[in-house]
């Protein structure tokens, strides 16, 4: 029996996708083995890689001088690779706090380099985005980091500063399920393991002029030695990055982007109106301009209720709902493969129970 | 039709594991959900987890101060990660250079720290290993590190240098298929897709006391960070890890290293009769005390002769055969999960071969 999974990632794929996968599992394309064992350098395998490159691109829509990377070590990783790769001397990364992976991302970074809180919403609880005006940047920033959706929060960002500096952005947990306006951006990173595929593998795109004259790194922590390798100068992850790949070609078959824009749109209303109509049972901490379309983060009465809440939810194979262990509360994810139909079930668990509560 | 897999990594996967993962793949453990889509925080996932560093301490015998990790990036961030981990103000490492993967890490370490080149084997087309008194260590060295076998070149280190500074060794073409004297080593580590596992993981032992006082390095690189957290830093490649555990544990079910070892040997043995007694017909370019147990590098008489003979040998469903495209000639990877079945056919082939071509 399937259940509802609302978890905040890993998280729900699409149900034909690891059908398909089974299938071929244990013998790929006719090469006597599976996947898993396929060399990376062979055909079979160079075939799969480079489609699942070019889906990246193509669906997410990025222009032909952005170098599209596929890594290991999750966004994490980048929380390091990008001061590393981006700052020289002089220079530092401004970095928007709207929540715990913006905080995260400027503590690896200030261990790289130079970076600094252009705007911090810790003082707000992180209910809010800042307004442009409010995003201090220090002479000689070489970028601004955003979070462009903070998963634990619940909070994303929809106007973005018009400074002139290059925006770098970890996308993760709303990755293609909203456009990106390329040319305000030099680098644009997530991990998959919310819309795109399994764990264990950071999707990456970079603009070529930005990655020229950078320091001298260690092989795999320099953009350009994975750029000029393809995204093969080690063996990668390809067990995701074929999945992806999978996942990358339906979501181009169903529409792109902005078929997967919309239907995240209508998820989020039917929920947010949900906890809107429930007269104070339910309630949203969140500022409702910048309520995350992905990660709906909401309170019950009290902490008792919550706690039955969540075990009946998990009666009706309503899972993943728990709030993350920072935040408390409940929180579902919305992600690219979670059907409309689990919303519905959620949104009627939500009123059954408000009913039997009162 | 299952092939004979010689490749030298990703390789062959023992076909019980692949057909019990299959089994699971839609549905893992009564979930309602696939493995893929597991949350890393759940009790479902977490003992997956457990259970894998448990199995991989006591499969490799890991004595209790030393960390087991599980890490995205392969032998290649560990490249980057040991210097920056390990080497502080006034301290360097050492290097053996015995192949192509000695050099890599090399060259890796000097854009991190202060290493160098204790041997370097390139002089003798990296056909022998140094004596342990030919290995020059600078005054402050840090750490000595060894490829203990040189998946491209084919050889590997059988004399372990005696020099009092600790060892750091990259095993990953043939982790756990010889005993580890833990007490010589600061850290031991591998890429996993060759004897234990799919692409995408990095199993990596440290010694706690080596990691006490480092640098202070952004989350992901740190050694220290990933102990803490106990491999759940952030979310970790959860399919790898997963599948690395059935191997463990069928690998500890079979007798563990001793068994892995003998079977190793065993397989090296008939292949390297079968070179050794074909009058010159087969040759390896190796000094015979260290020829690689796992990677069994050859020439035949020709160029020509060799493009048949891997011609044919896919013919007969033995592939991964074709060696390195730095060095040529044919290579055979002899990993755990290779039956020794696999081997008789390959020597099969080579007499048969032999014969009609003379």
């Amino acid at each position: 029996m399937r259940v509802h999974n609302f978890g905040a990632g890993p998280c729900t794929l699409p149900l034909d996708v690891l059908e398909e996968a089974r299938e071929e599992f244990l013998e790929f394309s006719d090469s006597g083995m599976s996947l898993l064992e396929l060399s990376h350098r062979s055909p079979a395998y160079d075939e799969v890689h480079s489609a699942t490159l070019e889906l990246a691109r193509r669906v997410a829509g990025a222009p032909a001088d952005f170098e599209v990377l596929l890594m290991q070590g999750g966004a994490t990783l980048q929380f390091a690779m990008l001061p590393m790769n981006l700052l020289g001397p002089g220079s530092s990364g401004g970095y928007v706090v709207s929540g715990a992976w913006g905080a995260k991302a400027l503590a690896s970074a200030r261990k790289a380099g130079v970076a600094y809180s252009a705007w911090d919403g810790v003082g707000y609880g992180f209910t809010r985005m800042p307004a442009p005006e409010e995003i201090r940047l220090d002479d000689g920033t070489r970028y601004l980091h955003v979070t462009t959706n903070e998963t634990i929060g619940g909070i994303r960002m929809v106007d973005f500063p018009e400074s002139g500096t290059p925006l770098v952005a970890d996308m993760s947990s709303e990755y293609l399920t909203r456009p990106i306006e390329w040319d305000r951006y030099d680098v644009v990173y997530g991990g998959v393991q919310k819309n795109l595929g399994p764990a264990g593998l950071a999707l990456v795109f970079v603009r070529r002029s930005a990655i020229e004259d950078g320091p001298d790194l260690p092989d795999f922590l320099a953009y350009r030695w994975h750029a000029a390798a393809n995204s093969l100068g080690n063996t990668p992850a390809m067990f995701q990055i074929y999945l992806m790949g999978k996942v990358l070609r339906r979501i181009e078959g169903r529409g792109g982007v902005p078929v997967l824009e919309a239907e995240t749109e209508a998820k989020a209303s039917m929920l947010y109106a949900a906890i809107d109509e429930s007269d104070g049972f339910f309630t949203s901490p969140i500022d409702r301009a910048v309520r995350s379309l992905t990660n709906v983060v909401f309170r019950l009465p009290s902490p008792e209720l919550e706690a039955r809440f969540l075990l009946e939810a998990a009666h009706r194979n309503l899972v993943g709902l728990k709030g993350h262990r920072s935040v408390g509360g409940c929180r579902a994810s919305l992600y690219a493969a979670l059907e409309l139909d689990s919303v519905s079930a959620l949104v009627d668990h939500m009123r059954t129970f408000q009913r039997d509560a009162r």
